[in-house]
């Protein structure tokens, strides 16, 4: 956490932190800093947390970092969220301190990986376990309109991840969301290419978007991570920060292993955000009338 | 097929294949194999193939080349069948000319990766496509007898694939099968070590066996593959054949996108799980009476 702050500062002069959680790692984090930037950074104690071992419920508890992380940016005090703890309690910490966009039953986390002809955006690697065709369908739309507003592509082509490419190729799920969003009009421009398989979200050659439910492009991105420790690939373009698409403000979760850099680079996919104007530009393009 | 067929007769002195296809394909590889090789291949001639775009069910039809293979199976003329078709067609063919194992409704496809620690066995990698908690912790029991046999590894530990390790984490399947697995004898001695994520099927350091669904599976072993082309790593290191484990003989899957060093790997696969007997060692360390 202390290297994380500190190098996200470093990194980007226009930011500033507000720290919240105990008043010792806080302290730790300004005692590092140089003495010109100290008041780049400020400080809202809070001990209690909601471990790795907890259930997604204890977000519900008022008095966690994360609750409070959240209701910084509800009460507009900070711009943007970044957690590193377990995703499940800091999606239910954001819907219940922000609040879903209207028509978002279920966040999704996405994230963007290096692929072979251009980033990929995943979607979702986390928020919602169980595959729903609606929840798919939901899920394409916020992705192409992400891969637009936030990675700045053009008319975004978005593939439903599958286990081969022919239709009727995969489970129950996608075979009734297939078809679905072969007729669900997509935002930004967006075009439906059809099934997907595992690969292209590390090539990139068909789909530019690849949407799935949060435990399959959970395991998909584990184990794209796992190869690439293996084969010694450089650590820092694996992205270990997702963004939390479907809630009223910017939030970024980081991965529970999340070293310093890791931790920065979510930082600067907050601040991203922020200046995109993601959170309001994707609920827009939605067709949603914000809040 | 031509390449393939080649290589596996180069890398095998002991091996003999039969051909089950198109007479021109089969004339293709007697033509290119040394004169004193040419008795080590008989071929099948069979027009009928069940193409990726077909049903699994298209496998029902006996006038194809996968069902020829597996016939061949049944008959004692081979020892084993390996088909680079769709994989879904393969396993209907092998249900229906082989027979299942008693107690085993949906057989599965396990493949073994390299791994940090040393090889890691992944299944299901795509024969049953929805998660049940039963069809988990059966293929539980089979890939603890398969890496026992197949790959020599004394007592596996056997993780349950899910997007976090303490106990909770994951989908309603998953929620399901892990106290069910904690209570659940398995077979070699193998013990249950709880849930693992993605990661785990690359690096080995706490499972020997990663269990799964067919469409997770499958979508991991894919996305891995991705990785591998992304970073430049060794091809040939990516497991592009599965074993079907639950019928009555050997029955190797290869990807539908196989190369000829894939389909001879597959070959040699076929090869190893007969010499070793894997289908009867492992249907009887299930406890199952061998029909």
């Amino acid at each position: 956490m202390v290297d994380g702050a500190l190098r996200a500062c470093d990194a980007d002069p226009d930011l500033r932190l507000l720290l919240v959680g105990p008043s010792e790692v806080a302290g730790e984090v300004l005692g590092a800093l140089p003495a010109v930037d100290r008041d780049r950074v400020t400080v809202r104690p809070v001990s209690g947390a909601v471990g790795m071992a907890d259930a997604a419920s204890g977000a519900k508890r008022v008095d966690t970092t994360v609750r409070a992380a959240v209701a910084a940016v509800a009460e507009g005090v900070v711009d943007g969220a970044v957690s590193a703890g377990p995703s499940g309690a800091t999606v239910t910490a954001a819907v219940l301190g922000l609040g879903r966009w209207p028509g978002v039953r279920r966040p999704a986390l996405a994230t963007t990986l290096p692929a072979v002809e251009g980033p990929v955006v995943l979607l979702d690697v986390g928020a919602s376990v169980e595959a729903r065709p609606g929840t798919l369908a939901r899920n394409a739309a916020l992705g192409a309109a992400y891969a637009a507003v936030v990675n700045n592509v053009d008319k975004p082509r978005v593939g439903l991840l599958s286990i081969g490419t022919e239709p009727g190729k995969g489970d129950r799920a996608r075979r009734a969301a297939d078809p679905f969003l072969a007729g669900q009009q997509l935002p930004s421009g967006a075009r439906y290419i059809g099934l997907v398989e595992g690969y292209e979200a590390c090539l990139g050659e068909r789909a530019d978007v690849v949407v799935t439910d949060g435990f399959t492009g959970n395991v998909l991105l584990k184990g794209i991570e796992g190869a690439y420790t293996l084969l010694g690939g450089p650590a820092q373009t694996v992205p270990r920060a997702a963004a939390l698409l479907g809630v009223h403000g910017t939030v970024v979760v980081c991965h529970g292993a999340a070293a310093g850099a890791d931790l920065a680079s979510g930082i600067a996919l907050a601040a991203h955000l922020h200046r995109r104007s993601a959170a309001i530009e994707i609920s827009t393009l939605l067709g949603v009338i914000h809040g």
